[in-house]
């Protein structure tokens, strides 16, 4: 069986069609088997294609008059979507002449159009956007819900962490990610009754193809003792921004301090793989390619101001994600519950009878 | 008029009396014209008395036999309080024999405790635990609340940055700080209902001391451009502690990279004064005590793990906060409010008569 295409929206982003261009070509080179469906002003991505032989071998140009602008509200872009590069490569998706599209553009015009065009797999409510971030583990950590949905109940809870597992399958290659809930301290008791309540049914199913390991606090996230953190879309996003924000504040001092004397510089300047090896941890580029996980058809964004190589990353997380069919994983981590659900009932039904 | 005595729990904390003695001999040395009130093991605190005369002249001992261990559960602690070293410590709060209390010991039950002692104040539905954080502006900023309510209503959130700006006022010598609330997005239409109301009223509001500025995302908290952070306890919490796991992880990397090889040992002793600021900036202890605020009386935690310099500027938070008279100050903000409703109220009627 060939592998679907990846549709890339060659318009979205800060940095334009070049670096979208020039970020799937990087892709292309990684995972040489796959096709792109490239979808924006025909010209311009001709023009840069013009130096990526390799990628113009293994597309098609998909034309779109228009472009999904960033500070556009969901519900004018959804009205146009027909004519944009982002509304056409999400099509294009559920049309199956591609299985994964990749945008740069306007987050919440992507999931609207995701949602509608795509709509959520049977047995999951609401799609999830999830993120890799780093960790001082031997792994990045997949954290989600990161701003999708505002408020959640148990039920979305669950659904979260059967769906981050599965993408932590494909990304770690253990057979049972740890899966921990963000929570404001890792007693039974804290937390919302949400919270307990998804705790308390995650710890009674048996038989999912994952670990749950109860709470964790934000703290330690980047530990590397947690494969999943599932959390609402506010608090993850809370959560998400605040480690960004901080990693910054904490790289901004050492800046300051490192070019305010000489003495500094030169030990700046000596411990260069140090501040390398931070810049490789820190680097959001590493890290791009945030995943929509739940609908019919895998949806990556890339980050609005990602270099060439960010491009790349959130490619090559399409790549793998079709590679490993995680839709299907999905579907057969939720069956599952299905029938841990069925024996629960038919246990206590049991039980009840012999009561 | 003499200042109210500080009330020192010398048995809270993981570090012990003396830690606690010695902070607030430091303390002590910063504002000399203060009275304290050690509370706890007599005998132990004589003994860590020996090396601080100048503390033991300005003290008084109070006896408790018993101490709130950290892992207990504050609704067994309250039982129990009168005999515990925090219970006393707070209950001088509420008998006026000092004018604030610093504990190092369980949150929870100190939390529970002040509440139950000294009651919110009037006007003031629920306490909130407030915080300085450490950024890239002039001063520290003040997030709250930190996790003593889960869950807020708009009416909190109101409360919580009359009470916040109250402190930065005193903080940062700013006659209006400014104040944000803290949300997913800076757009009118982001986040939930809670925070759209409290937006809206804390906008339409004048007369109050502070600018409000509407919100702020979680990674632009360190930014220097916001005075005091307003938040729900959940999210605040994933907030704090998501920004010191961070910090945490940034340092960690940058650990192991200056040990790894010998030129980035040499780079990092050249290099000393960078690391000595970030040190500074990050150190949990230089910016200890936290605060819980809203109630009769002042109440500083210290954190469980501060040394005897993080003890003594948790002594010193609560010494600033009784020389400026805190809650006088946030009582006068609370009347302002009221007399904006008054005045909101009786504009609206008059416009009603004419019209």
């Amino acid at each position: 069986m060939s592998l679907p295409r990846i549709a890339v929206d060659a318009m979205g982003g800060d940095e334009g069609v070049q670096t979208m261009i020039s970020g799937a070509a990087l892709a292309r080179r990684r995972h040489d088997k796959f096709k792109f469906l490239l979808v924006g002003d025909e010209t311009r991505i001709k023009a840069a294609l013009d130096a990526h032989p390799n990628l113009r071998g293994a597309s098609e140009i998909l034309h779109a008059e228009d472009v999904v602008s960033g500070d556009e509200k969901p519900t004018a872009a959804l009205r146009r979507a027909r004519k944009t590069s982002m509304g056409l490569a999400v099509d294009a998706v559920k049309r199956g002449q591609a299985g994964a599209a990749v945008s740069a553009g306007n987050t919440g015009a992507l999931m609207a159009m995701s949602k509608l065009a795509l709509r959520t797999m049977p047995g999951i409510d609401r799609p999830a956007l999830a993120a890799l971030l780093p960790s001082l583990g031997d792994n990045d950590v997949i954290m989600l819900d990161l701003g999708a949905n505002t408020e959640c109940d148990a039920r979305n809870l669950i659904q979260f962490a059967i769906m981050g597992a599965a993408y932590s399958r494909i990304v770690t290659g253990r057979d049972a990610p740890r899966v921990r809930l963000l929570n404001i301290g890792t007693e039974e008791t804290k937390g919302t009754d949400e919270l307990q309540q998804a705790a308390q049914r995650l710890r009674a199913a048996t038989g999912l193809a994952m670990s749950f390991d109860g709470y964790i606090e934000a703290d330690k996230i980047n530990r590397g003792t947690c494969d999943v953190v599932v959390t609402d879309g506010f608090s993850g996003n809370i959560a998400l921004k605040a480690i960004e924000g901080a990693a910054r504040f904490v790289t901004d001092l050492l800046r300051t301090a490192f070019t305010s004397s000489l003495r500094s510089k030169v030990g700046f300047l000596v411990s260069r793989p140090a501040t390398e090896l931070l810049k490789h941890h820190l680097d959001p580029n590493n890290h791009n390619g945030a995943v929509f996980l739940g609908l019919n058809g895998v949806i990556v964004k890339s980050h609005g101001s990602a270099n060439a190589a960010g491009v790349a990353n959130a490619v090559d997380v399409a790549a793998r994600l079709l590679e490993d069919d995680l839709t299907k994983r999905i579907a057969a981590d939720l069956s599952e519950l299905g029938e841990i659900r069925v024996r629960g009932r038919a246990r206590a039904r049991a039980e009840g009878e012999s009561a």
